[in-house]
């Protein structure tokens, strides 16, 4: 077999619930000021779902919009493996659940990546060497991110959000990982579920952002060491961030115009309030040209976790024509922690396709009250054997896969609203 | 960077816990007929810990000892990955954790694969791919496959086990991958952990031998087709099984004896009971050439999931002189299910290695009841903040890393004993 040239990303899709509930009534729920969740994390609405959805479902979804729309068939894939921090049953992996969706295809390499937030770039990593290998089959690559970020009541609660990935994968394609790539991974304690009976991550929040901007300013360090005169404006035409909420990814994007500056211009410090204000300024349009349009997506989904990144490119894809040669640096970061920030180049022109501003403006906004409600009825749900979910199924859009029923031994059962065609 | 060849298996280490159980004790424990665990299931002995390991613990320890017994630098590892089915924090991987014990490295990629007894292997293969991939640093890779694999009390109990391998992999290695493989992945319900608040899965046995079972046909069938005329014997000098416990193994080579015999002898039919029954004679001797050796660590550890592959590869080295050349068929099997069988194709001599039987011959032996109590404290803790585990120290080798205490957020800090070299 020819050694394959130009792999990388075919297709990118996204799945949202069409559930919703609005930052702003959560801020009047919460009894927090106005502008707390809205202005101060930058999300305007976060994706939800009840209990007909969990994350074989959500994957399952987002696999089969990904095969229908691009006319792939099962006997086409030859790896599937998904990136995710959202368990199931513990020891069985979401993977070996979507087989039963690849009908007469059983050769198919890949299980699940895991760690937070950051398993759909391992899985992508792990994809692409898979077909650069000599263990390659020929056949297309699929890496699935998906998660349920949820969060007990409290201040991370408007840092949730739902949604999965579906990525093509295979040679030939107009988005290519060009190589340039380096990883940070440290162990700390920023974020982590270590409660078994609980769907809720146990987070200290100040200590994350701490180690997202150390990984970043790391990693971008060793990238700019790595090509020599790199600059962030040289690096990457287009910059999207891991997005736990919208103004971390702001944030990132001023931490790492100071460490540039900082190291680039000897008088100049970052810390010196009056210097920074005017610098900042002239930052405000760079960040508009580079990075502003890829993170429209995530103030309307919320934080999809190992989605998160991905949901960023797709932004971008969904607000700009990508012209041949532009470039993409993509900064991955994971609690726990693992970070990687890496490259994608345009081969060719990548047309702007915003079909998923349909599923947006078809989305059903729930009032607090009924999210809660929810909420409540997933905790019960999470230990739970024997019952049937009791959200309507109406609410689902068409193609969603959907919890039937749980048996007494925990079984899980599915099954799939029509799928008519949306366009 | 020249493409680099012979990636394989550099060195592959094996880590036991200090305390074990017999069988012949546990089948008198439970009340069982004389001979249940010790013919039935094909076990001697079976490896436990206490309070004071856990998945992150014996991680660390085989990881350390591979790299002090073949004294690498963490600045020569550019990859580590884990394979396990055993949870700590949910959303944090092992590697997270190991990266405290890679003190100046950070730029080491690779997280946790995850899936029953299949991830080590997932591990490996990304491992391999990624020295082959444009993307390699030139650096080495390290799989860690780490397992605490226990039951509740009753039939499945005795097929508990503990174990971690950890492999180093690189160029010009002497076992090699040759590409000779293929996967079989399929929904199944056989073996799973639904339940969040206890460590133990919910298992149909019967199901699960009959998933097992299929696979390897089906694995097998596909590398025959792949290679046109080539039959168990002459497609593995050796074969090494995924072993829950040995007789499964037995079980296995068996399964392809007959359906290899069944395609090849036109009048020969398996199910007839005589004609079974003379061919099982001839096949006793086979089974002692390609299987025997490999099977005798695991009856005195148990099964170790994610690693009980290649604790078969490393009871193979420790009881054989691997001549140049040969070649060994591996089959790893994880519920849920996902199975792979591969070769590896030895490019020189591999020397036995009996160090391990000294850690065997150190071990020291609990009884039941003690046994219980200290099962029966990790259900205890298996929801728990804020503690110091209770099993003395003293009790662990040299060299092994300890959980030390618990805090109020579940964090949890380690320590390691006293490592005095073992030769």
């Amino acid at each position: 077999m020819s050694r394959p040239s130009n792999i990388g990303i075919l297709a990118l899709e996204l799945y949202i619930p069409k559930t919703y509930i609005s930052q702003s009534d959560l801020e009047l729920y919460d009894k927090e000021s106005k502008g707390k969740y809205t202005i101060g994390l930058g999300q305007t609405e976060m994706s939800c779902i009840g209990d007909r959805e969990d994350i074989n479902s959500i994957s399952a979804t987002i696999l089969l919009q990904l095969l229908e729309k691009h006319k792939i068939c099962p006997s086409q894939i030859g790896r599937l493996e998904i990136g995710t921090e959202t368990i199931q049953d513990k020891s069985k992996s979401i993977k070996t659940y979507l087989m039963s969706y690849l009908q007469n295809s059983y050769n198919i390499e890949g299980i699940t990546s895991y760690n937070a937030c950051y398993g759909g770039v391992q899985a992508l990593f792990n994809t692409i060497a898979w077909i650069e290998s000599s263990s390659w089959d020929g056949k297309l690559g699929v890496v699935i991110a998906s998660d349920i970020a949820v969060y007990e009541k409290g201040p991370a609660r408007p840092t949730g959000g739902v949604g999965a990935i579906g990525i093509l994968i295979g040679p030939n394609a107009p988005l290519v990982l060009d190589n340039l790539r380096t990883s940070y991974m440290e162990h700390a304690y920023d974020f982590y579920k270590p409660i078994p009976s609980s769907e809720y991550p146990v987070v200290d929040g100040h200590f994350s952002v701490n180690c997202y901007l150390k990984a970043l300013s790391q990693c971008f360090e060793d990238l700019k060491r790595k090509t020599g005169v790199m600059t962030l404006a040289s690096l990457g035409d287009y910059w999207c961030f891991h997005a736990p909420y919208h103004k971390m990814t702001v944030k990132a994007f001023f931490q790492i115009a100071s460490d540039d500056l900082s190291s680039r211009l000897p008088h100049f410090d970052a810390k010196d309030k009056q210097s920074w204000g005017i610098v900042n300024e002239y930052l405000r349009p760079l960040w508009n040209e580079k990075c502003e349009k890829a993170t429209r997506l995530g103030k309307r989904v919320g934080n999809i976790y190992c989605g998160s990144l991905f949901m960023s490119l797709k932004s971008l894809m969904t607000f700009e024509n990508i012209e041949e040669g532009k470039s993409i640096v993509m900064f991955a970061y994971g609690s726990g922690l693992a970070a990687s920030m890496f490259r994608i180049v345009a081969r060719r022109k990548v047309q702007m396709d915003q079909g998923i501003l349909m599923d947006l403006g078809k989305r059903v906004k729930l009032n607090v009250e009924e999210y809660t409600r929810r909420m409540s009825v997933r905790e019960k749900d999470y230990e739970r054997k024997g019952f049937v979910p009791i959200d309507p199924i109406r609410e689902l859009a068409p193609g969603t896969v959907y919890l039937d029923r749980v048996d007494e031994k925990w079984r899980r059962f599915y099954k799939r609203t029509e799928n008519t065609p949306k366009l």
